[in-house]
């Protein structure tokens, strides 16, 4: 059988969660919390669930969801969206992302992508028929806006940005918005705003949203996640916001690959999100503390890194523990011998840098499991 | 912008159920049961939220969900198939077909369906590159295979079928099932069953699922959905079966459009199949008093009708009432002028046949909506 995605195989973050179930490792590699979700979330859900909201939703998701995501974009961002026209509901961000690129993206279409990023984008350019031009990040993290420019082509449809950014746990600047705006203008560029970790940025710094970019929104696609912000990966739901033009044609392709997100998760979330809306406003609070406490117990270990400005990801340089091994082989040797699982970096890249040595470590855990954690990493 | 899929608007179940709470018209149209999902599963699922099950399943779908599934179809149709590598859960039944066509067809190829056929098949198609051959059913909604014959060539990948069959009720012949594996199995064409009615067929007939065709199975993609089987359309939450080769390609595709299904849904199914063997088992019947029902307050109306052999949909042919309006139409006045919401069958096909003047109703309803469409319908 003649394949459409011959060299993909399981995910990295489905395999390490296996290896570590396979070897009771410790799970700090796929992005998940291991701590209750709110408890008012859980008891709406119940609620609507018992009052018979089972059946369909509406395609573009429930108006009163959308309404409270663009309450939530107007209190976070001062930006206005229409609930009606610019609001979609999806089965998860990643949905959102694939239906946005299917929609954007021709057949000989470039994608530019910035290296490390999220493993579907690739993939579901590819799907599309396009080509994925990969820009890497500098050492820092920081996008490199010379070698942006110089990837960008007559093909160039689209362009995937992710702040906070995931696997790295940087946050972009507004200079580098600006930056790519400036570069993207003129000839039209999409912009796909990858935002799941929009509430987790950290130290005082600020998240810079798409959706607050005048000269950017009005060709961009935002994404975020209700399961990241609201500590429910498993609920799968997520939302994408664009311009009627762009959200009409979008929502053409995702009423054909899913139809709408679960109904009484939808209503569940309305629910929580008018009654607790300090909800939100929390979470960086919240995610910073699980940072520090990471941070704190690795200062006695071999690992050297930097607290990460976002996301719940914290990047860790084992160089000084094993510079032989490479970090796919030193992601299997913690799980398989050291009882921890991790996420190595190279995964992210189409071509990893040399002699790189970082592991991601996810710090959506409990005190408990942070300080086990810290404990098995300074033994290393 | 230039439009992947330019022509296509809103669904017409959207633009029907939108239709008919403008006008507060009862709803027949868009295919979702009235009366309230089963209290077990409702208890199952609070019982998992608040157990916490909340984060990600694996991609797959959870492995015990997976069982109960080989179990029912072992059950159902003897058919023995693996959880591990040929059943795999998805956000609804919808997915599982995007999937699959993704995964199957590549630029160029060619897909059959069977007009009138489900309204995602073509754009899903088309969203892979393929080009869809469209073989009208015959006036009894039967497949005519000397047509289908003919519509095969050197580029046929792909054959979807649907049987019990939406929007008509129609339900497969063993026999067809023999023609279609005579038909294809040379070229090895894949099929593609959409079987997600399995459990809904009357009047003591059988359902033939591909699952138990071993000509035929080896190179299928079944697809059913626990939406359809359990009262709980709003869940999105379905699988497909497919030998382990076929499995493997169309999860590549899945991991990257949505992940996986919402954890607790699953949870909660596993729970209420374990505990309920025999809501499938009386599903038939549940469902056929319904049918009957609908057909006995419709003896008194001037609307002609041979019961429906399967699925939750009557079709009904008004030309006694209205021959000077289309279906679409008709569907339209109906809802406006007269308070009942139905779907118009000419949408289902790529050239309607000329004068066709059938309806579609959903009769997944409690017997207070029956009889209440019954006297709309009788006044007509
Ligand atoms: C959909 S599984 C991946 C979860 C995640 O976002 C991550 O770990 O990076
Ligand atoms: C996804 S909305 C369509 C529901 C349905 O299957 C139908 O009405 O035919």
């Amino acid at each position: 059988m003649h394949s459409k995605l011959a060299d993909v195989g399981l995910t990295i973050f489905s395999q390490m969660t296996q290896l570590a179930r396979q070897h009771g490792a410790l799970n700090l590699s796929q992005g998940f919390p291991d701590f209750p979700a709110p408890l008012a979330l859980k008891e709406a859900l119940t609620k609507h669930v018992m009052a018979d909201a089972n059946q369909y939703a509406p395609m573009t998701g429930l108006p009163a969801l959308r309404e409270q995501v663009a309450a939530l974009i107007d209190r976070c961002y001062g930006a206005s969206v229409c609930p009606e026209n610019e609001i979609t509901i999806t089965p998860g961000a990643t949905e959102a992302i694939f239906c946005a690129i299917q929609a954007l993206v021709h057949p000989g279409d470039e994608v530019i992508v910035l290296d490390p990023c999220y493993d579907s984008y690739e993939p579901s350019v590819r799907l599309a028929g396009g080509i994925t031009r990969h820009v890497p990040l500098d050492e820092g993290f920081a996008p490199d806006w010379e070698a942006f420019a110089a990837a960008i082509s007559d093909r160039t449809r689209l362009v995937i940005i992710n702040s906070p950014h995931n696997p790295s746990g940087a946050v972009f600047t507004k200079a580098d918005l600006d930056q790519l705006a400036a570069l993207t203008e003129s000839r039209g560029i999409h912009v796909l705003s990858d935002e799941v970790y929009e509430h987790l940025v950290y130290d005082g710094l600020q998240h810079h949203s798409v959706l607050a970019h005048p000269q950017l929104y009005g060709r961009a696609v935002v994404v975020s996640s209700f399961g990241k912000s609201f500590h429910v990966t498993g609920w799968k739901t997520g939302y994408l916001v664009a311009p009627p033009a762009l959200s009409a044609e979008i929502r053409k392709v995702h009423q054909y690959v899913s139809f709408c997100a679960p109904t009484p998760l939808q209503w569940a979330l309305v629910d929580f999100m008018q009654q607790h809306p300090e909800h939100v406003e929390e979470l960086a609070a919240f995610y910073q503390a699980k940072r520090d406490r990471l941070c704190a117990v690795l200062a006695d270990s071999r690992f050297s890194f930097a607290p990460a400005a976002g996301t719940y990801f914290q990047l860790v340089d084992y160089s000084a523990i094993r510079d032989d091994l490479d970090d796919v082989a030193m992601a299997r040797w913690l799980t398989e011998e050291k009882g921890i699982a991790t996420i190595p970096l190279s995964v992210f890249y189409q071509n990893p840098p040399e002699g790189q040595r970082w592991l991601r470590l996810c710090f959506a855990k409990t005190a408990e499991t942070l300080d086990r954690a810290g404990e098995l990493l300074c033994k290393i």
